[in-house]
């Protein structure tokens, strides 16, 4: 028989009303709640316990008996309870995306495929990109003081459905991290000691709503065989292994090298992308830069009398345009590059435009002296000398402006490889060309 | 007392000649040779010793008493004997340099910093870049017979020295490789088995010689915690790491963006290098391109005159170059990415040339109209028609061309990613100024 509250829950619930939902749960006990269950179908079990509190959430599932606990991880991983959140306003879906028990965590996400697991990260509120939708949940824990002797037995027992065994987590008896264990650490450990003792309280670990790269780098950098993944508590929720952090890492860098030629990263395969889709890729970086480079031609248009008067100034247009462009276009990815490797900050950004400055000078010299070679045998002295003092200047305003570009962009929070080589080159361009004709108009009178 | 014969070697050590030293061995027993190296110092066994063939030099290594084995490996990682090497001409140092036995490269190997291990790796022949230079020796083998329950004791036994426990080399009685063996796998594997039994005879090996970066990427794709490093014999010599298959491609990485922007790439941090230092690494492929550039001189010298009757026209020679080359230079980031992973291959250059004029067809057509609407708001419809049609034949162009340079490139055995965007974009600027000028020909009747 259903009574009032009853009819009310069912009443939020169809109309997907979250405070609703909320009201209906003060004040009841984790008692009540785990007997309401039994009322609901999975996908409205999961409903209304990502509306409770993570403290109450876990009082709750501790409630469940095992048939319940099995059909909320099956309403969490429901089709429909993906889409109901869906349809719900942000604030609601915010909500319920709070942070989940990380027990449940663990067992909602276990055995799932790397493509479910992603789509069921979601739900727990993990954010794309996030280390959240990548991690392995199924890793093996140690408790602190078990002996040396007896982890392998552990891991013996727990290791058949785990992602990996090769390290291992060493927690405490709330299941926060004490430390990470590699599996040939315990090989080699005396056996008068504990896992606790032997386990590397110095290891990095990352938060699950970190980002997925910051993490896979961290693995990297610190030449481990995996890093633990943490919930607010430090309790550990998953691994993030070697191999999918090398994934993690190949992705970033296929997207890094296609931005610097303005492309959006393609995911599939090249020889099966139909040109549409390749076109389709490329067309909008090339919009942009083409609508940035018609800034060119407005500069041009500014000095078509130059031009009129001395048409052999034209001849040099793509000579140091282009000169220009590959010296912002080479500032501008040692500049990325420092960046992505942490050698410097946007805090730098005036050591770094004196440096590159210097080192505008140097390039400016070399290749300044050939244009001015180059212009005096084609153009006679006059544009020669034209030609060869804009290609100092260029290349100093080039260098200068291409390692800039990308530190103001991270101050920004933009990602500084957006500042792809052809955006300096365009911007470059433009610049390039008023410093020709206003050095044109002092060396030849125009 | 010196007899006849050592005269005449030490006449030959003295003076580095490989076939006197040759000669001198003919016909002598192992055993005569080893008792001659007690009247030799270290280097200068070293330098008899690599003259043998390696089935001599193992039979010769073996009849050596442990103090002698110890001057020899002193000797092969002595200054002296690299820059006697260096001294010989290049016949005489090739055949110094023949396949040393796998145990002595083990040896030789153990215990050396990474950097010395390099160094002392080039004197057993392994060329620069191969997987042998990186390798660690120290990798502990287990005999395939050896029974599940006794691996973990070898490995205690052995594992101290290693660089890695986490995986281990199953070998026959000949130290040749059998199998991989991961040490989780030992962990769960079931007690009645042996090494032999549970060895992962499908984990691919690699030859010393080969190079680095393809052992690494092997690591990566395989998602394994390394590969076994095995002489022309499958003896095992060493192990590539996981974290150092990471750095492999790390530097690999980092020198193919380099080269995506024409600079070289740098090794030390980025503010410490001097400006001096930093032009040192543009400049080369700056001077390249200008050099390059120079023909878009030329072409715009031969269209003077139609530049001298529409000026209007050189208004749009950035805009059109830059088009085209930041087209070529998506088409080479794709095909150069392509090549990297293995999606394309030079034989596809056909398939693919005919894939990215479609592309271009679609990219000219959005960027064309573009173009011919600016073209002729600035300049009038004969000048907006002519920068149109050139923009659309530009893109159709510069992305054929972009795609198929790399293909080329690889065919002729150069690095693709030699061929940049830099340099693709330059040489279609000179193209893709011919083409305008001949449209505007045909177009505005000049």
């Amino acid at each position: 028989m259903e009574n009032f509250d009853d009819i009310e829950l069912k009443e939020a619930l169809n109309q997907g009303h979250v405070s609703e939902i909320a009201r209906w749960l003060e004040g009841k006990a984790p008692h009540d709640i785990a007997e309401e269950f039994t009322r609901l179908d999975a996908v409205n079990s999961a409903l209304v316990w990502r509306v409770l509190r993570r403290d109450r959430a876990l009082a709750v599932f501790e409630e469940l008996d095992s048939t319940q606990k099995q059909e909320l991880l099956a309403g969490m991983r429901d089709q429909a309870f993906r889409e109901t959140l869906e349809s719900m306003d942000p604030d609601d879906r915010a909500r319920m995306l709070g942070e989940a028990p990380a027990i449940f965590v663990h067992r909602v996400l276990q055995g799932l495929s790397p493509k479910e697991r992603a789509m069921t990260a979601s739900l727990l509120g993990y954010p794309e990109g996030s280390v959240g939708r990548v991690m392995s949940p199924e890793v093996v824990t140690v408790p602190e003081n078990t002996p040396v002797g007896e982890i392998l037995d552990v891991v013996r027992r727990k290791g058949h459905d785990a992602e990996t065994i090769d390290i291992l987590a060493v927690v405490d008896g709330a299941r926060k991290m004490v430390g990470l264990l590699g599996l040939s650490q315990v090989v080699m450990a005396s056996n008068d000691l504990t896992a606790g003792d032997i386990a590397d309280r110095e290891a990095p670990s990352i938060a699950v709503t970190d980002e997925a790269e910051r993490a896979a780098r961290l693995v990297q950098e610190t030449n481990r065989l995996g890093l633990l993944v943490l919930d607010s508590e430090e309790r550990v929720l998953g691994v993030l292994t070697v191999d999918d952090a090398l994934e993690v890492i190949e992705e970033a860098d296929t997207e890094d090298v296609a931005r610097q030629a303005a492309t959006l990263p393609s995911s599939g395969h090249y020889l099966s992308a139909s040109p549409v889709r390749l076109a389709g890729l490329r067309v909008v970086w090339l919009l942009i830069l083409i609508v940035a480079s018609t800034l060119t031609v407005s500069v041009l248009q500014i000095f078509e009398g130059s031009l009129e008067a001395v048409t052999a100034l034209a001849l040099f247009i793509p000579l140091l345009v282009g000169t220009g462009g590959n010296v912002g276009a080479q500032a501008a990815t040692s500049a990325v590059r420092a960046l992505a490797v942490g050698e410097v900050r946007p805090s730098d950004a005036l050591r770094v435009s004196w440096r590159e400055s210097r080192v505008g000078v140097l390039l400016g010299v070399v290749l300044g002296s050939l244009a001015f070679g180059a212009g005096s045998l084609v153009a006679g002295w006059g544009v020669g000398a034209t030609v060869g003092i804009s290609v100092v200047l260029v290349c100093i305003w080039a260098a200068t402006v291409g390692a800039v570009m990308p530190l103001m962009a991270k101050a920004l929070n933009i990602d500084p490889a957006v500042i792809s080589a052809p955006l300096v080159t365009t911007l470059v361009d433009a610049t390039g060309l008023v410093i020709y004709f206003l050095v044109a108009g002092a060396v030849l009178g125009l």
